[in-house]
């Protein structure tokens, strides 16, 4: 058969495109029916969006999508970078898709539906045993799944890829094992000073205000607000609806500063990578973060290393005292300094501090690693959580509900999603490093507000590639290295030794 | 070939389910890109709109459409009412659209995209002449789409069959003719009475209290805030998103009362009649309003007979002086209810009072018959318009900014369009009648704020049918008759010879 390339490209892309449309409508149906839909419009929104899902999943699989990978991999040598990494992601979609029989992943997607409603009773009702037989089956399912795609090394690597290409457990094992042997010594040595006054963070914050101060953080930081926009949801997120329209939310306490600040920046972290992405690559599936160990790098880096930092309040305190006179008048920077950074075991991954944040991760690992490896079962979970969270954290959930049932993930089926999370916190320290290294004077710059020159670094080193560039190779790109702990734990080292006077 | 009937309704129907999630998409894509979207995200926006739409049309027109309308149709007699709809609106739909040769709906598509764009700018700057070749080519083609889909007497009988099923030049001729005539002796008497004061109109009202108010109001009305919203534009719409999610919007101008209130209670006509159409439509193209002169029928009926009634103020004019004590403490209700029904004959459609507004319409259907029909040339528009005015309403518009080039319409296409409002106006009238013979006591309800029982007989009788019903069945249903401008007449004559002691 005669293959016109010229005419092949285009044919492609055109159909990627119409792929990216559908994925930016279903965006926009769901950041909707979490921030403005009527309560009654949830039978026709699901439908809407089951129906668009359903017809993007079929062009990622169809033989139309199969035809053009077979023509495209035949001149692989002569492909621009671009429609290169266009062929290898849309195969490996193709190929993962097709190998799991289509009534397998229906009862997929009809258990973990059901299940996410039985979680969500469980959780109320700190009621495990009526979750577990889910779960079991999810286990189960996705060890099907796992057979089904193949795996090298650990099953639970194939897993891992879905979210972080090329991560495995050999990785994650040597990472994690430095990583909590430092975390623990660090945490030991401040549990032995003096608790921290974290009660200036309770009193009153007027949401209007908090949303106003929420607004100005987020234009100092380059977010473009013509662009994207800030509303308020139960669950903080940001979604990328499309090249110019990468939306944030955040949610306001009136008694607790953190939550919507710190949430606004991480988000608005994650936005603005998606608004930095290259124009290059808008319609096609590389218009997007390249993993979501990357992605979180960006939301950790700008919630913890920027606006965790002394300088950063060196600069904003004034601003920040000027919206609430009446809750930080009588506040010193340095006693506001140490309550937003306060580090004290908790039974809340979410609400977790730098330090013992990635201690719940690991924690999440093992017990995944264990499932899918076969080497747990459900019904010991509960106590498996206890006594990890007895020996690392010093601290034991009476409740299941603030213990095993806390996180969604596992009722949706999504494990090797949980390590994203410490890869976030490593990344984001090397590619700190690296900027660092690149602007020596960055503490000042921070000192003086110049984030647009951080946000402009970022831009040119990782966001602009959005997902043209692997997870590794950006960190190579940017850090000359591998990924490597040692960065994250001297950050926090120094950090809290000096804070806590260790 | 043998066709097994009990699977093919079915299907059938999961195939315009599909159709109606797209068109469910598209909806909230575009009500999105008029009340949330930041805006640089129109590029993305418009891309995904035209591929849905792209993609519902194809599926309208599709050969597997074909093959559903050819079974079903060799079973017309034995189907039920609803499927037998259904195949009869999908087959017109197909046909229509078969009729036209694919490249020159997407040139039509094309040149209307650009006119609004030119027609936007001449309006700014006073400009015709730019915009008359444009309006040339609109015309030609739509000439030229008439000539493919054919038709019966009159050439612009097949674009009012588009908005209003069953319409024609010589139904419409008849009845704006009689329309007319009494409406300009109406219209005489009213001008020889003094001036009514409308400078309270113009006081201050507070947007958000505007905004509550509305919103207390369409509450009152039945308008189900847990399946829908009211958000503000620059231009009030209303949209059906899903069957449990019909969003209204409306404008608040800070020193004009009308706008947002009126404005509110006439969307919130539209959305009653979706929030009432019946369960067992839902997912299917009968799911919505039967003709564009019914839907106006509703909105007019609500914001003029209900909410320009003195009943309607009698009950809720208390409540709107608390709201505004300082813009309204000193106006008696009967100064207001003369304000809110002044009669002025002006130049602008959309301000246009209840007596003069369909004078406006005439205005329009004249010209675009004598358009399509090539009675009419686009060059001699500009003079047509003044002498019209002149005419019938004693004004001459200094520019065509504020005469031919006032609305929107004509830069899209949309030849067929104006009629539905005046039709609007004349079944409001007729169902009217039809409420006052079901419910005697219709103006003590309203002075007691019964407004759901009122809702519910439009539900009963109009609301429920959706689309199952053509415009002219319904009318019969309803009041056993034909369109009639008679009850129209009959209520302006009695309402403004009261209001002005003629």
């Amino acid at each position: 058969m005669c293959v016109n390339y010229e005419e092949l490209i285009p044919q492609f892309r055109s159909y990627l495109k119409k792929m990216t449309d559908y994925h930016s409508a279903i965006a926009l149906l769901e950041w909707d029916a979490r921030t403005h839909m009527p309560k009654k419009g949830i039978r026709g929104r699901s439908q809407a969006i089951a129906t668009l899902s359903g017809e993007a999943f079929r062009m990622s699989v169809s033989d139309q999508m199969a035809s053009f990978l077979d023509q495209l991999e035949s001149q692989q040598g002569s492909l621009d970078q671009v429609t290169a990494r266009l062929v290898e992601e849309s195969k490996k979609t193709y190929e993962r898709s097709r190998k799991i029989p289509p009534d397998r992943y229906e009862a997929f997607v009809a258990l973990t539906s059901e299940a996410e409603s039985v979680w969500e009773v469980a959780r109320g009702e700190n009621d495990f045993a009526t979750f577990a037989p889910y779960l079991e089956k999810i286990v189960d399912m996705t060890r099907e799944f796992v057979d089904y795609w193949g795996y090298e090394g650990h099953p639970y690597n194939t897993l891992l890829d879905q979210y972080e290409v090329g991560m495995t457990v050999s990785v994650l094992d040597d990472i994690f094992s430095g990583l909590r042997t430092e975390t623990v010594m660090l945490l030991n040595k401040i549990e032995k000073k003096p608790l921290v006054n974290t009660g200036i963070l309770e009193r009153y914050y007027d949401p209007e205000k908090q949303k106003a101060f929420s607004e100005f953080i987020l234009r100092e930081m380059g977010y473009d607000f013509e662009a994207g926009r800030l509303d308020e949801t139960a669950h903080p997120f940001a979604t990328g609806i499309a090249d110019g329209d990468v939306r944030i939310t955040t949610h306001y306490y009136p008694n607790f500063f953190n939550a919507a600040i710190f949430g606004s920046i991480h988000e608005g972290g994650h936005a603005l990578y998606e608004q930095g992405i290259s124009y290059e690559l808008i319609d096609t599936p590389l218009h997007s973060g390249t993993s979501m160990g990357i992605h979180e790098s960006q939301s950790r880096f700008w919630e913890n290393m920027i606006a965790r930092s002394y300088e950063f309040w060196q600069c904003y305190y004034g601003d920040l005292q000027k919206y609430f006179p009446e809750s930080l008048g009588d506040v010193s920077l340095d006693q506001f300094y140490a309550a937003i950074n306060v580090v004290r075991p908790s039974l809340i991954r979410i609400e977790a501090d730098e330090v013992t944040y990635n201690l719940h991760i690991m924690l999440r690992y093992e017990i995944e690693k264990g499932l899918i490896g076969g080497d747990l079962a459900v019904k010991d979970l509960p106590e498996i959580w206890r006594e990890n969270m007895r020996e690392n954290f010093g601290i034991v959930s009476p409740t299941d509900s603030d213990g095993v049932l806390q996180d969604v993930h596992w009722s949706g089926g999504m494990f090797g999603y949980f390590p994203s999370y410490a890869l976030g916190n490593i990344y984001a320290a090397q590619f700190a490093q690296a900027l660092e290294r690149d602007l020596p004077d960055l503490k000042d710059r921070v000192q003086h507000g110049r984030l647009p020159e951080i946000r402009q670094w970022l831009g040119q080193n990782i966001h602009q590639y959005g997902a043209l560039l692997k997870p590794a190779e950006i960190l190579k790109q940017v850090t000359g290295e591998t990924i490597d702990a040692k960065p994250l734990v001297s950050y926090l080292n120094q950090k809290f030794s000096t804070l806590y006077h260790l």
